[in-house]
């Protein structure tokens, strides 16, 4: 028994967490830019200072998302800025739109404030309009909640059509887009459709975070809002922490500093491609007409389960047959109706464990069916 | 005009920032501690982890403060760890008691909650305990919230005889001490009080803080409690910001490792004590009789102004004076109770600085005395 416990665990395959591959991270050249800002910024970064964040990484963001140092607040990741913002505009009771599914961190979030959670379901270019439009009807929402690229849990994108619908819609009916965008800068291929900053910069804040493109435990994440949004979810952070993480941030400018994005983002779209093209190519080969949609970046590839499969056995069986699964109802405003919903995480693991792991999945699955 | 305005503001005195003096950072060492961080652990340091804090500074924690790493939580900074207890523990509506004055960023964390505040007013060596015997009789708290190693802002300490008061009555009215101790090894004379991990181990919980050790922009603050404490506030921790800064975590951890902080420990109770005693000098000389304590650590000594004279007052006129001065209304669950009352953090300044911003301060006082 010990002996094949052991063997399960070391070939299991963790199909559960949403996390970049180490081997991507880079190491060295963080290292060194974390040596001069030291010698550059010790005796900033290592003070107490804005709750908007380190400004020299602020100004460096401001310029790459072309907007002005007062649109921008950096966090200790992205995950609490929701939270802060939610805290400075929100009160219990309020109501918030959600892709159905959505990402279940922000679900949690949204959960333990009280707030009235309506979900709009997610078709394979984005929401569902004729939904969206009956609960505009009933409700209005303080803010629409989406991922528009490579979401997290689906991989959907939205369609360019989509967007200027909700955009137009955002306009007519007075909510807030909250663009929560971690994976936009991963395409692996395609062209990237126009963003909501063009389309309806007047509606649109955005979150987006280091964690997917440098490293996650450096925990950066930023907010890009109006100034008058910046200075209320500062002054919650400020009443938080008092302020960020600045020896990471200042690490973060300096490797920015050093013109490293650009060749950090042409080695993750090289290493994660071919993990997604094996996650692709193993469902097309085990599990054919099961895919959600068929991305073209992100980290998520995900499934519904055949009729008549359980999705409660598939996740029962997984753990004896050394596949770790993610339940999947955490990603729906309403659990039940992700029942038999699959979240594939591929980034962080090498091709060969992607395709043994979808193998293992549709060996589960067929034996399960009814 | 131009000129005087930029002689003022060249001289001005700052009162109002209870910060570590910059030149008791120990860059080099960080610097260094950093690098081996880097090559020890560098690939968990860089990817998503506990929510309860980087496991090597947990254990270091543990081993330091003598309980079990199931008992130790580390968050990016202390403060937050307040919030995520109240997250966790309480509900809107519920009371905490607090000193009054007590810290300022607690009452903000507390009333953006919905708590009931309810301050027991602070005595040279603690509360009173009349007051909080009446109050407990009114009204059961669900924790007291308590600074009582040179506290902020009063400077104030406990005595060996409030402790035990305080820890019996926890016992016979169940209520839970949250010790709030960042100051506690700043001690620069005198002999420690009794520890409340000693009088009240099964009612006390414990935050704390590298921030006044080491440097404040590192975030690196903890909790001690029992493990089942641990676990509910780590799962707020985590789902507010998934896993804490690693980062900084590691390389606190490479320093502390390295057997730094007994040193450091001397080096800050030399620098911060010179303060200290031209801090309490010049009240001597310029403003006798208005110390609230005269403490023997910490970052604070404050004081009361002289009868006659509006706090209001000498606040507006400060600016000109070149004093900046923290309004005293903030500390006080009742703010109207701190109308005269003035914190004066003295370890960022150097002690000429101290000196002539006391003496201006009792120029300012004396100009509005009655």
């Amino acid at each position: 028994v010990l002996i094949s416990l052991r063997r399960i665990k070391v070939n299991t395959i963790d199909f559960s967490r949403g996390v970049p591959a180490v081997k991507s991270f880079p190491m060295e050249k963080l290292a060194e830019a974390m040596q001069r800002a030291f010698e550059k910024h010790g005796a900033t970064m290592l003070q107490y200072g804005s709750a908007m964040g380190f400004l020299p990484l602020r100004e460096w963001i401001a310029q790459w998302q072309q907007c002005s140092v007062e649109e921008v607040l950096i966090s200790n990741g992205s995950l609490q800025i929701l939270d802060f913002f939610c805290e400075a505009m929100l009160n219990s009771g309020d109501t918030v739109f959600v892709e159905s599914p959505t990402y279940d961190r922000t679900l949690t979030i949204l959960r333990r404030r009280g707030i009235n959670i309506v979900g709009i379901p997610l078709q394979e270019d984005g929401p569902n309009i004729e939904v969206l439009l009956e609960s505009l009807e009933r409700v209005h929402p303080a803010f629409f909640y989406i991922i528009p690229y490579f979401q997290n849990p689906t991989g959907i994108t939205w369609s360019r059509a989509k967007r200027f619908q909700v955009a137009d819609l955002a306009r007519s009916h007075g909510f807030t887009i909250f663009e929560d965008s971690p994976y936009r800068f991963l395409r692996y291929r395609g062209m990237e459709e126009e963003a909501f900053s063009n389309i309806a910069p007047d509606r649109v804040l955005r979150i987006s975070s280091f964690t997917k493109l440098i490293a996650a435990g450096i925990r950066v994440g930023f907010l890009l809002a109006d100034s008058d949004i910046i200075q209320k979810v500062g002054k919650v952070a400020g009443d938080t922490y008092i302020s960020p993480c600045f020896v990471s941030q200042a690490m973060v400018f300096e490797w920015c500093q050093a013109d490293l994005l650009g060749a950090q983002l042409v080695h993750l779209r090289q290493l994660y491609s071919d993990r997604l093209d094996a996650c692709l190519r193993a469902l097309d080969e085990f599990l054919p007409d099961c895919v959600v949609a068929r991305p073209e970046g992100g980290f998520f590839v995900s499934l519904w389960l055949p009729k008549g499969v359980s999705g409660e056995s598939v996740r029962s069986a997984a753990d004896s047959h050394g596949v770790v699964l993610t339940d999947g109802r955490g990603f729906f405003p309403n659990p039940e109706d992700g029942q038999n919903f699959l979240r594939l995480p591929f980034c962080a693991l090498p091709p060969e464990d992607i395709r043994e792991g979808v193998r293992r999945l549709a060996h589960i699955i067929h034996d399960h069916g009814v």
